[in-house]
């Protein structure tokens, strides 16, 4: 299966998951689930769940288990996008080629929307029953992860930082949860230790390309094409890739950790190729 | 035991471990950690881990198995409290007699503060291995209660609204978490159905005799005794039970409630005498 195929697949199942979950929340006030709805159905690419399918058909041969794992991953992704925009954080206008959440709603519903959201993945991940897979959850998306890579990425602005303060930045900030959805999808699917093991040595550099072509994109990329204003980080002095190697050396890097997200999956067949193939689609995405 | 007693024990009990659990975030931003503990460590009762504790003790004669509930709820307690003194919400300076985290840290840490003690949370109940816990605590605390009231709270500001939405919205508001509170501490203590049915009961009036007194509080008290603004919700024009009722009938819909409350309790001798007392504890609190 070639790799639009396979992200267009797992975008139906979890398009239909998630309104299906949101729905159900009868005792939720109707208006505050449109909210969340706008947000959560905005059209985005699935990546998250994608990784958590693919790794639970590699480890059992079956995408469904992960579902709810897949769509807790997609909730905890679009509450962050939604804080994330907020005036006081990065004060993003558009996001997906719509206006932001607290353009439409207000900043104080966007705030509840996205912490509805958060609250909500949980719920819906415990739903399988498999404690591990919540604690990972819990883990890559708070202090020790994601937020705690937020924060660092707020402090760090307008500030001259290492590469080596830029990689943590971003192995918490993004990294982190794209990790974990490999490692949620494995677990769900009852995958074995070599797996997870090789999983989680994949993810930490996927993470890495993610978000070294991200900031590529940032520069080069067209807004049409991103559904997001371009040039945003450099404006808000932002310490990217291309801004502390060139764009050149950016690029390189990209190859190099390519080369060693492929690596980590030399013990596995072509049973594995949906997660070569994911390296080469990120190396060349143009949004 | 009386029941200052009772909830300073448990005050002690829980601000160890909650310190405990922050601490062991050994992958967080240090900095992050204290802006958490600054809102965390500010002083509160911690009446809702008091009433797991309780329950706990009551399901199975020992409060310790409900400890890591008990501070999941505190840590989801304190994030609602952060979130809704941010400028765009209630726009609150003072909580618990010092400047709200917003005021000293900036509205997007007290943000991101919010957002991973909402995650923490779910990463400490984890650790009891309970999912009917799990599912309690993400329930109350989500769109179909505590952040649901705080939505429907939002949207009442500066509008006339009936005697039963009001109750809707605090049912939501702080009353979904307070009944979790003790079915959380019901569930991790193994108590029995008889039991959860019992304090479901018991929370619903509890619930709303704490809002009552509250909004009563917030027209009688005194701001140092209450470490917060007082006449708040007047001058925000939020309804509440004394400008819905007059003064006189909203403490009478207290003594009403306050009764109903205590008849929950009628099956259990004196190991339940901590729930009675707590109703007077209640009535006459002021702060």
């Amino acid at each position: 299966m070639d790799m639009n195929a396979f992200l267009n697949n797992c975008a139906a199942l979890v398009d239909t998951a998630l309104e299906t979950y949101i729905a159900a929340c009868i005792g939720a006030p109707a208006a505050l689930l449109d909210v969340m709805r706008y947000s959560v159905q905005a059209g985005g690419k699935r990546f998250r769940p994608a990784l958590a399918l693919g790794a639970c058909e590699l480890a059992c041969g079956d995408p469904m288990p992960a579902l709810p794992g897949a769509c807790a991953l997609e909730m905890i992704h679009t509450y962050s996008l939604i804080h994330d925009d907020l005036p006081a954080m990065d004060n993003d206008d558009m996001r997906r080629g719509k206006p932001t959440s607290h353009k439409i709603f207000g900043e104080a519903v966007a705030i509840l929307a996205g912490d509805g959201l958060l609250t909500l993945a949980f719920q819906v991940i415990g739903q399988r029953g498999n404690l591990a897979a919540i604690h990972e959850l819990a883990r890559a998306s708070g202090i020790e992860g994601m937020v705690g890579g937020q924060y660092l990425d707020t402090q760090a602005e307008g500030k001259a930082i290492t590469l080596d303060a830029l990689k943590e930045i971003h192995s918490k900030k993004t990294g982190a949860l794209i990790t974990a959805s490999l490692r949620i999808g494995a677990l769900l699917g009852d995958g074995s230790d070599h797996l997870l093991d090789c999983l989680t040595g994949y993810g930490e550099h996927l993470g890495l390309l993610f978000q070294i072509t991200d900031d590529i994109l940032d520069v080069t990329g067209d807004s049409a094409a991103l559904g997001k204003t371009i040039g945003k980080d450099q404006e808000q002095g932002k310490a990217t890739y291309p801004a502390l190697l060139g764009l050149d050396q950016a690029r390189a890097l990209a190859d190099e950790t390519a080369a060693a997200a492929l690596a980590t999956l030399h013990s596995f067949g072509s049973e594995a190729d949906i997660f070569r193939r994911l390296i080469d689609f990120l190396r060349h995405r143009n949004h």
